[in-house]
């Protein structure tokens, strides 16, 4: 099948080596520059999205934001400007829901389906063909792409229609940063009050408070590994979509408020590209403080 | 072995009743009325919390609150008035981290052990012996209650010193209501953004949002099933011991403290006897709602 690929970055460039892996033609742009290791492997680059989209049946993209899907949908050599009807557009970035529905209406007037199809596992995932796939939009054109999803991933959901996949996405980083800070919360409180975290944390996993991010997160503050890992950056950048969209939506969230608020605050002392799970750092900065 | 028992309320009567079961000879007093399914089974009731500590080698305490142990262990015609040298005082309620360090010094003082050592799992785990019991005290006083402990719960952990079980159950409610609240958030978002909540939480229960409370309270928001369960009065109750105790340690704990104001807003508006879950509804009121 030809497939275009849009975006080849950190995650879009394994995603797209494991598609040519799987035997397709592939026809690929990026605003920056293609990484050799693509075109090595056969993929042909074009000059432009309309480039890809004239080339491909199927035109993914896995791009930063909002913004850059706009641009790279309808802006001037976009790939409004290549489909025709009956091509399939996938958008894999991470971005507004909101959004999200009024791109796939403007795909979808060309003639075109539109899927929305955020994932998580992050570069890791990427390379191991192990993202979790969470997806919105037409049934039919879910069944004509689950071929490739899943050469890139392994836990793909048809969630519901257009910006049901880009909504579970943004569900999906709130409960881990509310959980994570959570964790934090709670193991702060157990060491400040002269407990060991590490053995809280044991004696927690085996009822109602356990969670992966217990698990996984837990851990890593207890033993102070804030390598990344996801890193925060990327995590306030999701909290942005989740409060703006909210703001859209008319809903309040004050702990997604609150957790990006610490992001900020780790971040503002130079930790944004440490893991998440460093958000405890902006709680310990809270704590027995000496303010002059 | 003569066991005392102080408090027999909805946790304390099935909790004593599975010690009778087991063989114990048991002392039990209540500030209220001792349950006739008690003294039915052999129970001898007395007539102050010191004559239970006369009587008993190891006096079990499961009251509501902080000054409720430390009425029945320091007031008049309590427990330290019957003690002698060699018993050992648990104290299985819920209640303050930062007293519990006080009440075992005094009790120390006077040649007795005290283990702090509260339960989750509600009075169906009470009325199962499948109590989750996090214990803070000396090893050699945890070993001889051991057998005691296993009669009334399954996951017992020694934690630490005095005041680390407590500290435990702290940090275990803050992490539940914290998760609760992290879920509501996602299942609100997800809801307002059009999404089926219920696909939602399917597909995030295959990644790092997953956790017991997505499974048992998220399934609890999206059929709307609020009968209790974990009633939000208690939960109420265990977040102000979170936040009393944060403000003697000098801690902040931000999503702690809006978590127990959105509690606050259910209870407001009668919800009090609901299960914790249905704090997604204070959520709800502040989404759309027409402000006059």
């Amino acid at each position: 099948m030809n497939v275009g690929f849009i975006g080849l970055g950190i995650m879009g460039t394994p995603m797209a080596n494991h598609l040519i892996d799987a035997g397709h033609t592939l026809f690929v742009y990026d605003v920056f520059k293609i990484p050799a290791e693509v075109t090595d492997k056969g993929a042909t680059a074009v000059a432009s999205s309309a480039e890809v989209a004239k080339n491909a049946d199927i035109i993914i993209l896995m791009v930063p934001d909002t913004p850059h899907v706009d641009e790279a949908l309808f802006g001037k050599g976009g790939v409004a400007e290549g489909l025709t009807a009956g091509k399939i557009v996938v958008d894999m970035s991470s971005i507004s829901p909101v959004e999200t529905k009024k791109f796939a209406e403007k795909i979808n007037a060309l003639g075109c389906d539109y899927l929305d199809a955020p994932v998580s596992g992050g570069d890791v995932g990427a390379k191991a063909a192990s993202l979790t796939i969470m997806v919105g939009g037409p049934d039919a054109a879910f069944e004509k792409v689950k071929p490739l999803f899943e050469k890139m991933g392994k836990n793909i959901t048809l969630v519901g229609g257009n910006g049901d996949g880009q909504t579970t996405k943004v569900a999906n980083q709130i409960i881990v940063a509310l959980t994570i800070e959570a964790v934090s919360e709670a193991l702060l409180f157990a060491s400040k009050a002269g407990a060991d975290p590490a053995k809280v944390r044991q004696a927690l996993m085996g009822g109602f408070a356990n969670s992966r991010i217990l698990e996984v997160h837990g851990e890593r503050i207890v033993t102070r590994n804030f390598g990344p890992g996801f890193r925060i950056e990327l995590h306030q950048k999701d909290l942005n979509l989740a409060l703006s969209s909210a703001r859209a939506l008319q809903i309040a969230l004050p702990n997604t408020a609150t957790a990006q608020e610490l992001f900020n605050a780790v971040a503002a002392r130079g930790g944004g590209k440490l893991d998440h799970s460093a958000m405890v750092q902006a709680l310990e900065l809270l704590a027995n403080h000496d303010v002059a």
